[in-house]
C-alpha cells in the first residue's frame, strides 16, 4: 500500500489548512484560514487545485462559514449560509466536485434545525467523511488501476493528480505510484502542462518526493515520446465526467489522448464516483472556464510584449468517450464502450 | 505581393548584422558583428534561428572569416579557414541550411586561387546570392502556397517562420501572410512553441506587425482549436527533409501533424530546396540537437525547484511523410505521395 507525503488540504486547529501550491516547487507554505472567504479566494487562485481537493477545501469552506453563521441571529442564517454556499460553488465551474460537496452539505443542512447550534459539529463531521471518502477512494483506484499495466513499462502523465491534487494518494498519479511499488513502472513522463505548469512543477514534486524515475517533457512532446518510448498507458485525471463518459480535464487533455489512439497506447481516466455528473448527457454541457491571458503570457518573464496579445486561454477541454479506454474509479474500472455508468456507480441522478 | 517588415539579418557597414532575437518581443537590438565566431555564437544562443536563416548568416559568417583570413600568410589561410568552415558549420546540427551554405561557400573557394585577394569578393557576392535565393523562394513559395487555401479559413502554425527566421517573407508565415492578403485567411492561431517560446514571442510579434487577426495558443490547446473552429490548414516550416519527404522540425510539430490528420485537416511543410537533404533515405539519419534544460526550467520563474529535474529536451522532431499533405517549395508544390523528390528539385546528390 502505498500513503501520501503531502497534504493538501487539512483541518486543524478550528482552521481549513491549505499548502500554497502557487508557491510550489520553491518553497512549501502552509496556510491557515479561519474566514470561508479566504478558502474561496484560495480556490480561485489556484492556491489549492485538482477537482477532489477543490472539493474537500469546498467542504471545509462550508464549515468555516457555517461557524461564522452562528455569530448571527437564527433569522438572519438561513440567507448567510446560502450566499456562502453561493460563494463556494462558484469559486470554479468546471470541476464538479466543487459543487457536489457544497451540495451534499446543503442537503445536510436543509432540515428545520439544520442551522441550529448543533449544525457545526454535524458539518464538521460531514466534511471530515468527504476528506476520509477521497482517501478511500484514492486507495481503490491505485490497486484497481495497477492492475492494468503491463510488466516492464513507461507512462505518460498530464497535470497533476496525486496528494495535492486529492485528499489521499491521488487519482492518476495514485494509480502510477502503486504501479511504481508493485515494479511494473519504471519510469514517468510528466507533461509540463501549460500554461500553469502543474506537472513540472507539482508532479516533479511528488514524484521526487516518492523516489519515481521521471523525465520532464514539454506538452508538445508527448507525440514523439508515444512513439519513441515503451509507454504502457497514458494516465490523466478529471474534473467532470458526462453520463455518457465524456470527460473534462485540464486542457491539453484532448490532444494527449488523440496521439495516444494513434499511436494505440491505452489513454486511462482516473476518477472518484464524485467527479461523474450524471445529471448532463454529454461533455458539451460541462461548462469550461477561461481563465486570464496572464498565466500564459508571463512564460515570456522579463521578454513582455510591448503590446496586448488576443490569448485564448480556456483551463479546460473535454476528451471524447471514445477515445478513452477505460475510466478507473473506486466503483470499479469501466471499459470502453462503458455501458449504463449510473447503473455502474449504483447512485441516482 | 507581400514584403517583410524586419532583416534578421543583412550584411552592412562590412559587417553581418543580427536582430537579437533572444530579446524579442520587448526589445529590437541590431548587433553588428564583425567576429565569425560571434555569428556562431549568436547562431548557438538562438540570437538568430530559423533554418534558412541561419544559413544565410552562416554564409555571412564566412565572408568574415575569409576577411581575418587574408590578414595571414598564404600558406595558412587553407588551415584557417577550413577550421572556420567547421566551426561554422557546427553550430547547430539539426537545420541542414546551415551546412548547405556553408558548402556552397566551400566549393567557391576550393579552387588553387580561391583564397588569394580576390575570394573575399567573391565570397560576398555569393553569400549575397544565397541571401537574394531565399528571398525570391520565399516569394515563390507565397504565391503557390496561399493557392492552397480554401476561401474564409483559419489556420493554425507552429514556431516561428517568416522574417526572422528566413531571408524574405517567409516560409510557413509568408503563406500564411500571402493568404491573408488574398482575404482568405482570416484568424491565425500560433502555437506558443515551448521551451523557448517561438510562436509567441516572434511569430505575435511578426503577426502584430502586419496587422493579421490572431489568438496565441498553448501547443497543447491545437488538438481543441483544431477540433472547435474552421481551421482550414495547419502549416509549419522544416528545418531538413529527407529522400522520402521526411521533415525534421521544432519539436512538437510531429504531435501537430497526427492531430491534423485526425481531424482530417491538411496539414503543409513548407521550405526551400536548400531545406531537402536529399543524402539521406528517411527522417531517422537526422540528427536532433538535444538542448540544455534550463530553456524548459526557467518557465517558472521565481519559483526554481530545489533539487535537480531530469529533463527530456529535444529541440527537433521528425514527421514522417505519410502525415504530410504536401511541402510547398520553390520548385512546385509536392503533393504526397511525392515520387522522385531529386526530380522534381531538379538537382544531384
Amino acid at each position: 500500500m502505498i500513503t501520501p507525503r503531502t497534504s493538501a488540504v487539512q483541518w486543524k486547529n478550528e482552521a481549513c489548512v491549505l499548502l500554497d501550491q502557487t508557491r510550489l516547487p520553491s518553497e512549501e507554505i502552509y496556510n491557515e484560514l479561519i474566514d470561508y472567504r479566504d478558502v474561496v479566494a484560495d480556490i480561485r487562485r489556484l492556491a489549492v487545485r485538482g477537482a477532489p481537493a477543490i472539493g474537500i477545501a469546498g467542504a471545509f469552506a462550508v464549515v468555516l462559514a457555517l461557524r461564522e453563521m452562528l455569530s448571527h441571529p437564527l433569522s438572519d442564517r438561513r440567507s448567510f449560509i446560502d450566499r456562502a454556499f453561493t460563494n463556494i460553488e462558484n469559486a470554479r465551474p468546471t470541476a464538479v466536485n466543487l459543487a457536489w460537496a457544497v451540495r451534499r452539505m446543503q442537503r445536510l443542512l436543509a432540515d428545520a434545525n439544520g442551522l441550529g447550534d448543533a449544525a457545526y459539529d454535524r458539518a464538521l463531521n460531514e466534511a471530515r467523511l468527504i476528506h476520509d471518502d477521497d482517501i478511500r477512494s484514492n486507495q481503490m483506484m491505485a490497486e484497481l488501476g495497477a492492475a492494468l499495466f503491463p510488466e516492464d513499462c513507461e507512462v505518460i502523465t498530464y497535470c497533476n493528480t496525486g496528494d495535492l491534487a486529492t485528499g489521499g494518494v491521488g487519482t492518476a498519479f495514485g494509480v502510477i505510484h502503486e504501479g511504481f511499488r508493485q515494479g511494473k513502472v519504471k519510469k514517468v513522463y510528466p507533461c509540463e502542462t501549460r500554461p500553469v505548469l502543474q506537472g513540472a512543477r507539482l508532479t516533479v514534486w511528488e514524484l521526487q518526493k516518492n523516489g519515481i524515475p521521471y523525465s520532464l517533457i514539454c506538452d508538445n512532446m508527448a507525440g514523439l515520446t508515444l512513439r519513441d518510448r515503451k509507454i504502457g498507458a497514458v494516465l490523466v485525471g478529471a474534473d467532470r465526467i458526462a453520463r455518457n463518459g465524456d470527460a473534462a480535464n485540464k486542457v491539453g487533455t484532448y490532444s494527449l489522448a488523440v496521439l495516444a489512439r494513434h499511436h494505440k497506447v491505452p489513454f486511462y481516466v482516473v476518477a472518484p464516483s464524485s467527479t461523474f455528473d450524471l445529471s448532463i448527457a454529454t461533455g458539451a454541457e460541462i461548462p469550461i472556464e477561461e481563465r486570464h491571458p496572464e498565466e500564459i503570457l508571463k512564460a515570456m518573464g522579463a521578454n513582455q510584449p510591448p503590446y496586448e496579445v488576443p490569448v485564448n486561454n480556456p483551463s479546460f477541454d473535454v476528451t471524447p468517450h471514445e477515445l478513452i479506454t477505460a475510466i478507473i474509479c473506486e466503483a470499479g474500472v469501466f471499459n470502453y464502450p462503458y455501458g449504463d455508468l449510473r447503473a455502474r456507480l449504483d447512485r441516482q441522478g
